[in-house]
């Protein structure tokens, strides 16, 4: 491969990594809120005007404005406005990345105890011999 | 159900879904940045003392203290002294919780658009229907 090509890739492939990173980052951060997980909830059983998840939520309209506008900019949440009234629906994003991520992360740490699970195994049949040895 | 049993059952269940919810803000929000992320998987493949972290993200020893402490705090990260080296392991979380939450809401999801999907199909077919009497 060309230097040039490989430049080229190396740049393409840093920036898919890039706006994956800056994806999880917005929707993980967009779901540490328990009204903003509420909200999701809500929605994924109906639509919903800002008022009505305001009044659900008991919080002012200003409030659950920030809270749908994270929500929108992370994909999770569309609206739309008829006459005076915006409408909340669920967005086009399923969290599959998200889902991915935790998968991974989830066998890495499942791997990693297992390991020292196999140390301490180990560490014990190794006491377990030497006690033998000295009792001969 | 007496009045006060029933309020003292209100009030275990109110603070365990407050507890849940403080949980799922905390790993949330500990996740929502790509170096801590970077931090859970590189200590998925074996421990590593802060130093080494800083070094292996290019930041600052105070830079790198700090996304561990986020990490400790939402149990993501475990972190024992030796000497002067304090050393990072994978906490006791398994984002077990997080993981339900995600698989909750995609089934939601799931339900959500197949839903719409059924709406816009009676819609077409009603249309197939309309077209077809006003032929006739």
């Amino acid at each position: 491969m060309s230097l040039a090509r490989h430049n080229a890739l190396r740049y393409i492939l840093n920036r898919m990594v890039q706006q994956s990173n800056a994806r999880l980052d917005a929707s993980f951060a967009a779901l540490s809120d328990p009204t903003r997980r509420g909200v999701l909830e809500q929605l994924g059983r109906g639509d919903a005007s800002i008022t009505d998840l305001a009044d659900r939520f008991h919080m002012t309209l200003t409030g659950m404005k920030k809270h749908v506008g994270v929500l929108e900019q992370a994909g999770l949440v569309a609206t739309e406005k008829v006459g005076r009234v915006r409408t909340c629906t669920l967005g086009p994003r399923r969290l599959d990345a998200e889902m991915m991520w935790l998968e991974r992360y989830r066998q890495l740490w499942d791997e990693r105890f297992d390991a020292l699970d196999q140390v301490v195994e180990s560490l014990k049949q190794k006491e377990k011999n030497d006690g033998r040895n000295k009792a001969k």
